[in-house]
């Protein structure tokens, strides 16, 4: 339910490219989010080292956004580096784009995430205003999961209704962004993202404890 | 008035990692566009090490969609390793994105160009219904430069009465995509971007020019 968010810079007591973080979290979270903070500070080879410290998902956050030429060429390099999943932005469309991406990431094995809300204010301008038509797109695709904001319940819930169980609901916008850990959970979300608020901390681990013990205070408390 | 997109696979007849095409290109374009592709092909360093060979733009298309504090981050990455300008989504929305990316490319001193339609047919599905919006979302950012498609000429022309003399056009769709040299030119664009019709040719140089000589052709026809 906790995936961790790996963007640089970590917490000056942390050594290493982050494996040490994955390594000791690796038991207690369902993955670990990777975006192009990351891949840009260390390169898609140090990258890959860190497929040795967990058997949770890699998800390549790259919020894809390009023609289906260029985000295949783009996927199959993640699947090259032992990625598991990439998140992409439903905005784009499907023709040409979206629907070329769903038939590479098939054909590689990588599970596909749309983006359909973000956590940022500057969502509401474009993106929420077509929430349906990109809800329904997922659902048509049928990919993996799409992406809904932590900040924004209502959303979640609105998108939960819509897609039944199967597709999986990732949220970020915990912490820093403003939502506490479990309100995603609460309003249906599979998992919870969180970043800073564990790869900042002096002890990442005891900081994912302790956000899981919220996520579960909380979804006690909603699920009542 | 021509942009080499730098996507790999090369000509096999080419050696390294794009320099040579660069060095060769450097006279007679006005700059290359690097994406996504490239730089997980090649990695940041040797990305970095085309500087050399061109004073020419260099374009980091990433073609962004992320919340501020993300944004920001990779731009730095960016200013660090030699990029002139980079490409975003006007989709992703002004506040706590766009806004806050805009300061940091003001800081850094990288120009930053907004997609506000692209050349796939899926473009249509949500960007295009918004192309006003991102449009003045531009003009009121004071944005360098927008992307819009040749493939729709119509697009052009009105982006460009929308936004005057002082926005740069860039414009990609030719060759593969459909669009001829020079049609986006006679719609108003500023620049053309093509890239396979140039990087898979086994002389990329003789491509360069003969794209150059019907761009011209088509301008002194379409202008009279």
């Amino acid at each position: 339910m906790l995936i961790v968010a790996l963007d640089p810079p970590f917490s000056s007591s942390i050594e290493g490219v982050g494996e040490e973080i994955v390594n000791s979290l690796n038991p207690v979270v369902s993955g670990f989010k990777i975006g192009l903070p990351y891949i840009f500070e260390y390169g898609l080879e140090k990258t890959r080292r860190l497929r040795q410290y967990t058997d949770k998902e890699l998800i390549a956050d790259l919020k894809l956004a390009d023609i289906g030429h260029i985000m295949s060429m783009i996927v199959n390099k993640l699947a090259e580096n032992g990625f598991d999943s990439v998140i992409a932005h439903g905005f784009v469309g499907v023709k040409g784009a979206l629907s070329e991406l769903k038939s590479t990431c098939d054909r590689l094995g990588l599970k596909l995430i749309l983006v359909v809300s973000m956590s940022h204010p500057g969502s509401m301008e474009y993106i929420d205003r077509h929430l349906n038509e990109l809800v329904n797109n997922a659902i048509e695709l049928n990919v993996h999961g799409v992406v809904a904001p932590a900040t924004r319940p209502s959303i979640i819930r609105k998108v939960r209704e819509m897609i039944g169980e199967k597709i999986k609901i990732y949220s970020p916008g915990i912490g820093v962004q403003g939502a506490e850990p479990g309100d995603a959970l609460c309003a249906g979300a599979d998992y919870e993202i969180i970043g800073r608020a564990i790869t900042n901390s002096s002890n990442p681990y005891e900081a994912a404890i302790m956000i899981k013990n919220k996520q579960d205070n909380r979804v006690r408390s909603c699920r009542g």
